[in-house]
């Protein structure tokens, strides 16, 4: 099953639908916010205004410049922190969504030194490696918020060739080759913290999924009917109908 | 009391309100899904379509062989994962419902050397065993999804006499002389790897049911007003109409 | 403030509003109870049906006998563990409602050696002790469930002269000097259950109510505005309009 | 951006507004209060009858004096821990909206000498340092609630600078420039709670908030995008429309 997206009106109720997915299944709340790369124009993203996630509407969503310059006249107040989904396509041409997250799931894993790592098969996208991004070793005291392009690209910098980073005392960023892709991603991110972090405290030992389970899973169509399915079933329970 | 079920319609509306159920009470999300044996042909099993258990339909309801052969012409999109209840059933005669769920309760017990085991009488079901399975011991790095026949033996001869079967970074198999025992020892299964998880993390020791007390509470009717109560509750919560 | 009840008819109101608050606050789900002495025969008690709490109409209510015969022509089936209350209601005449739950958040106090103890000024009620109660002690394997006028006495002499007793694998019995005061006790006791729970775990100490300050507290009006409240808002939570 | 607050009206719905958006994201129960400096008249706040905070209505909010006296003809019942708010407002000029919560995750904090401190950036607001206030230490064995002029002065010397007092047993007591900026901190508080809490119980150390950094995240406009934000969005989840 294949299914390109080729609109622009198609990828402005996709990220619609993704805004009202995660904040419906708790991994965005008021903050946080999820974009896609342009379906026409590489070089440029769909995100919401400065909107809470569970109100986005198709009116909400502008266009911007991979350096976070909003196209458009009298465009509305923007995310400050849009600057981490320019940094992420400028620098991953593979990706095509990104979501930023403060799930409290995994903020534990933010914050001291135990590693993040997939435990459950649904949660294998996060990938082998799950890198830890502090601001204030390369911009000291700040407000905490990524807010231009050079803190946007340090950051990306620290993802590097991975799917998500986690950044201290803030949440994480997700990445995704499609946005149900990206979505299925951060929806599973947070479920895994908990897992792994029960599975740590019980003191019986942990097996993660091997790095040849990771491989495997790595390739799994993003347009499978498995997918879909979820993406279906999320987007009902939120209460908006998705493109399938 | 007694509540032998008889026609296939009446089979097929249960498995959609295990399905509700099941999506309802969190032990199904996206994923995961419920099966009942065919009422007039033992060989066969009932199992929706590829769909998320909250949406499950009569009309998603398709018939399978034991070795997962959809029937009728033009069948849509099947679970992947169809293969644990034909094994299940070819074992096994005495069991007439399987479940396979992610409950994110009970992951922890599948990652690491702490047993789960019964504490609270409502989930007694399980039994005294619940045996641990890992589809990489026997099938090496995969996807960890139960794809073919031979996966779905493997499993079910772990499962072996027991109730339930853990699978490793994944989730669990359980079973049932009915639809309705089924579905209640799936509810409670998660609650008991939560109230077992708290209790280890305390400190102070458990005392499990005992196994004379497991052998009393296997005997329960399972159509016994007790076991009703739950059955009717749990669909009228979920928005579904039984039959009891 | 004083609101006494005077009525059977008010009576088997507040039963029906009690079993709706405790279902919705998660105190009960498809087991469990909740019963009131009579308003006019200090010798019976009025307790639903076998019916699952949030399901429980004004025609579910029975009238039993303290030792659990049910009053009346052709009575439906009764729960099994009715004799819970009618001991409880023999041992005890200051005590005027009995609720019966297997709230998670309790069990592990269950199971272990760690004591169940108010930390909570809103938790007081259950008193500077809570006993706990094994079947097993007195009745070796069993199916758990109080099943007669022996096994009520014996966890009504164990209760004693507390609020509160619980019971190993099973749950817990709590009381009140009113219906109001019994689900006020119940909904917090879980609570406090978790609250102590994660405290233990922190490792940093806990300082639980005095003796004193649990002695100022049990003197609170049962009618003051401040439970009243509460009853007011659980009800109108649950979806029932109260009698205020 | 600027949004002061000038009518009396307007303030009244801010209040009813703040106690929905309180009861609906789980910071106050039946119990719990939130108030506002009134806008008129600084020696005077706004605060409801003794009323649950989902149920308040516009009708239910009274004006008191700052020792607790409730103003107009005929008042109804009015909180017994009123005296929180006005001994707060009498000590802190730069305060204009109190809140007096009982959330479960902040209680552990309270019971044991495992200091709460910000570790999330949208948890800043709590500043670095929360003192623990116990009633006993000068009050002896009380009822545990803040039920007179006395009582209320001594936490408000306890909260000294700060702007938040953990209250053992009991809760906390926390506060805001602007009732705005009230709720988030209070919405926030209990989140940064939990994670602290998992954070600490998985053993890998913590690196909380900097005092650089809180320093600059205090001075965020409390009239700012991002902070009308979270007001508009948890105020229609919780059903209520509000001032913008």
């Amino acid at each position: 099953m294949s299914r390109p997206v080729v609109s622009l009106e198609q990828s402005i109720h996709d990220v619609v639908v993704a805004n009202r997915i995660l904040a419906h299944e708790g991994v965005l709340d008021a903050y946080g916010h999820v974009s896609v790369r342009h379906p026409l124009h590489a070089d440029r993203y769909l995100l919401s205004r400065s909107r809470s996630p569970e109100l986005v509407e198709a009116g909400d969503i502008m266009e911007f410049m991979l350096d976070g310059t909003p196209l458009g006249e009298h465009p509305p107040a923007p995310y400050v922190e849009r600057y981490i989904h320019g940094a992420v396509y400028e620098a991953r041409p593979d990706i095509h969504s990104v979501i930023h997250s403060h799930a409290l799931e995994v903020m534990p894993f933010t914050l001291g030194n135990i590693k993040l790592q997939p435990v459950m098969h649904v949660a294998s996208d996060m990938g082998l490696e799950v890198p830890l991004w502090d601001i204030r070793d390369n911009f000291g005291d700040t407000n905490l918020l990524v807010s231009n392009v050079a803190q946007g690209r340090d950051l990306a910098k620290c993802l590097g060739a991975n799917k998500v980073v986690l950044m201290r005392g803030h949440g994480f960023t997700s990445t995704g080759r499609t946005i149900v892709d990206a979505v299925k991603a951060a929806v599973y991110l947070p479920q895994n913290a908990r897992v792994l972090k029960e599975t740590l405290l019980m003191g019986g030992g942990v097996k993660p999924l091997s790095p040849g389970e990771i491989a495997v899973r790595v390739n799994i169509d993003p347009y499978s009917p498995q997918v879909q399915r979820a993406w279906e079933y999320w987007a009902l329970r939120a209460g908006v109908k998705p493109y399938l």
